[in-house]
């Protein structure tokens, strides 16, 4: 408790959140985003595998969420031609440099079995 | 593509994205609560402490956070005898130990300029 008492004493700034790191974890974060992520962290998708992998997950929310994930770079769309034509959706450079940090919070989460702490 | 495009072929199950992750993701996603357990993982903060390190953010969600994190097991709540008495935050083990997750994300944010980035 020491600094947190001396800074309470001394009325010195508290630290800022760092506005970068908030904005990426509520992005990562927004519901099913982060799972998204995952999912195509595993390779290249179609949407139908897309809705595949995470259950629960309506169409309509799944097709709003890839928007707001290209909007932010993070996903690419690919169009395959044929009849009909097939859309594919897959990482950027920048969505594939979330791996790290969503590997450490996998392992965190196994570790701590988060899903079942989930209130 | 060619693993998607197989996937798509033979009809084998997606992969199902992890729950104890999907759970992790969303609650640290969940909105303020990034904030401030990186304003946490810097050491322990009284109430009014946390709430000038997150600026936006009122005294009654910060109130309604903390308590989640504290049912959730990453945040503990020090009370500190004297008129008026005083309450600190700190992490749990558990709530340490989402470290590395939180400092992977960040460097990630800044690497991207993730605040910039928001829609």
């Amino acid at each position: 408790m020491s600094s947190a008492r001396a800074n309470a004493r001394d009325g010195a700034e508290a630290t800022r959140v760092c506005p970068d790191y908030h904005a990426a974890v509520e992005m990562i974060g927004r519901r099913w985003s982060g799972a998204i992520l995952w999912a195509l962290s595993e390779g290249p998708h179609y949407f139908a595998e897309l809705s595949q992998s995470i259950p629960g997950l309506s169409d309509r929310l799944l097709s709003r969420r890839l928007r707001e994930l290209e909007q932010e770079g993070l996903v690419e769309r690919s169009v395959h031609a044929g009849s009909p034509a097939r859309v594919s959706y897959s990482l950027t450079d920048k969505g594939r440099e979330l791996g790290p940090a969503i590997r450490e919070l996998r392992a965190w989460a196994k570790r701590w079995n988060a899903g079942a702490a989930r209130p």
